[in-house]
């Protein structure tokens, strides 16, 4: 398999004068900028004055710019913050700590809220076009994945003040390559794919004295256009959907000179290809015990793989194009969500028998679902109501609704606690 | 298969005038004792004024009743709490918010600690002698394992309060069982073994509008003196150990009504018989991947099982009785400690090759092991040196020594997010 590396040193150094001079302007400034956000917002938002945040998370209202932080044990909401720019396409991951959790939005924004005091903490534009990133393993730094220019960012956690660059350059004539699938992998690793350069990369960060060091992995002809990429829970396998070609590619990080390994290759759009409405996604929580539940591009298709062989098990008919394929943390179902126009619909598959034991109209514009870590609750954005719906998964009953203006992503903070997400 | 329901109800109604009456003089005195215990304790441990818990463990300090309250981002310790009784045996489980912790001790106490303030909240005698406990997927009740009298009990986390008494009566003279082994499961169970009684109970928890009803049920014949048990991650498969017969009895909570199961019948003592130093423990995290590593009993290995279809896959021998085999969350290494007199050994196995890729020798009396979340660390505590020792698992070098009184169990806080630990 074609693969080379390539060793970037970057050389942040902290020592000098003026380093020092402008740290000190900079921590005075971040200083007043946090006491007047806190004095702002802290109030608006009345979070109690002693509080842990395991079992907090954050909702995007991805038409205002801001976000609602929400408790999954009260089933409320605590607090909305708001500027967070266009928040169309965005996700978050969460500090080590699971104080902080870090907003990636459609418009290259990078935003750093305290779950604590309910806050923006610090807010950069990172680039001008970005879709998603990841905390690395050590919890110092965040990644984000970028359109335009093509690459990936690296900041630290702490004042998001940027520790390496990656751009995705591939090919003969040095283009840049949009950046797609960006997840944390074990080893303090970023993996991450080239949409334009059918490319596979990882990226390793250490700290050193005084700087930052990352040297980049390359895996060539990863197949055309991958779309999206996630990693298995405990961190062994990426894999990346391919939207130009059929089948996936797949990564053993245990095993990485054994290159990429083209999976389901007899998978594809089909003679009778559908138009595709959306671009589906993959997430690690699309593993359930020995099997992969994949949405299929353009098919009314869950697939389902065995994770052991890589073999296709079954494929699931599903009621239209699925967008989110995701299994609850105990394993035992598999919620998915689907493309315009039947965005209405949530459907629910048993993981055992692979039939649909459910399903669920709630409303238009459901995008996204996120169940409780133990696996009691699954939460639901319902886009068109302006809601959060929350099902009990064991009975499959609506427990609550909570408003929400125009919600989509869902993200708990004890991802803080799980590799790749 | 054996096994008959029982349903149990208690009938803790709130509603009296003497139990509101209670509840008032109750509350007075938690208020009062929590400030008292606040203004003695806090200053003393000099909690940052705002902090989450998300990194965040708890040490046993087994000879002092106290524990260490420490962050595992910064590598240190921030806090004694003390006056826990006896924690020869001690186990703790996390609220699900992760702000408090609660100490099962070897003399019946239960203890809620807070980390935020670093304090005992409150602390009951729960029964005379005890041996671990949980907590229900809700995050409403913790249930404890007692020897005596033998049984489970089931307590609120808010006050300590019992909502419901399991006497592990089995057989026709009604005598009452040491219960162990026991876990939570998902839908609000409780899972257990009888290890006078041979049984195996599965109990649900229910909230009702002023009351809390369990029901009970009873698997029969689960072998001889079941000694501990685990849970799969996904909280789908219980396996108890037997110390009196060969083999483990396994219960697939997905299909209840195929009874108990016996899983490697053919595994024994062996007919040359070794003395038993110390019953090894088995533990949710000994599962990595497709397999089960399990410590024998009595014998020189780690037993390999293939949880796909229960059959043994490889004997691997290590250097003594093993206590406790854990997999590192991201499934790549198996790290194994022994009883006494090998208790100063440390091995670590390649999850893939069955190899003992490391021997560490760092002093006498290697009690317990505990991994960070995402699998960067994992923190060893060695008794007889009154140290905590913290290794990078990648490098497998020693990162720092933590100095602690004669430290036992380790217990990080994103435990309140995954099922059965």
């Amino acid at each position: 398999m074609d693969s080379r590396t390539i060793t970037i040193r970057t050389t942040w150094k902290t020592q000098s004068i003026i380093m020092k001079k402008l740290k000190l302007f900079f921590i005075l400034t971040i200083t007043f900028s946090t006491l007047l956000a806190a004095s702002l917002s802290f109030s608006a938002c009345k979070m109690p004055e002693k509080m842990a945040t395991g079992d907090l998370g954050v909702i995007i209202e991805r038409m205002d710019g801001s976000v609602l932080i929400v408790n999954n044990t009260s089933l409320s909401i605590l607090c909305r913050v708001k500027g967070l720019g266009d928040l169309s396409h965005a996700s978050i991951v969460f500090s080590r700590d699971a104080r902080f959790a870090f907003v990636f939005g459609r418009d290259g924004g990078l935003t750093k809220i305290d779950l604590l005091n309910g806050v923006i903490v610090k807010r950069i534009m990172q680039s001008g076009n970005s879709i998603g990133g990841a905390i690395s393993q050590d919890g110092r730094y965040v990644a984000v994945s970028n359109y335009e220019p093509g690459g990936v960012n690296i900041f630290s956690v702490d004042d998001l003040s940027k520790v390496a660059d990656i751009p995705a350059v591939y090919g003969e004539s040095n283009l840049r390559s949009k950046t797609v699938g960006l997840v944390d992998a074990p080893g303090n690793q970023f993996i991450f794919s080239l949409y334009d350069g059918n490319e596979i990369w990882q990226v390793q960060v250490e700290k050193n004295a005084d700087s930052v060091s990352t040297s980049t992995k390359k895996y060539l002809n990863a197949g055309k256009a991958p779309y999206d990429g996630l990693i298995s829970s405990n961190g062994r396998y990426y894999i990346a959907g391919l939207f130009g070609e059929d089948g996936l590619s797949l990564l053993d990080l245990w095993h990485p000179e054994k290159g990429l390994q083209r999976i389901l290759s007899h998978y594809g759009k089909g003679k009778k290809k559908l138009p595709v409405y959306k671009m589906p996604h993959l997430e690690g929580w699309a593993i359930a015990g020995k099997y992969a539940f994949l949405p299929a591009v353009g098919l009314h298709e869950v697939l389902v793989v065995d994770i052991n062989t890589w073999q296709e098990v079954k494929r699931i008919k599903v009621h239209s194009q699925p967008v989110f394929a995701m299994a609850s943390p105990d394993d035992r179902q598999i919620w998915v969500n689907f493309a315009f126009p039947d965005n209405n619909i949530l459907q629910v598959i048993d993981s055992e028998t692979f039939e649909i034991i459910k399903q669920f109209q709630p409303g238009k514009g459901i995008l996204h679902m996120e169940f409780t870590p133990r696996s009691e609750h699954v939460w639901v954005s319902v886009r068109d109501n302006d809601e959060i719906i929350i099902y009990d998964t064991k009975t499959l009953k609506e427990l609550k609704r909570l408003p929400a203006k125009k919600p989509s992503g869902i993200f708990f903070s004890s991802r803080a606690h799980r590799i790749g997400l």
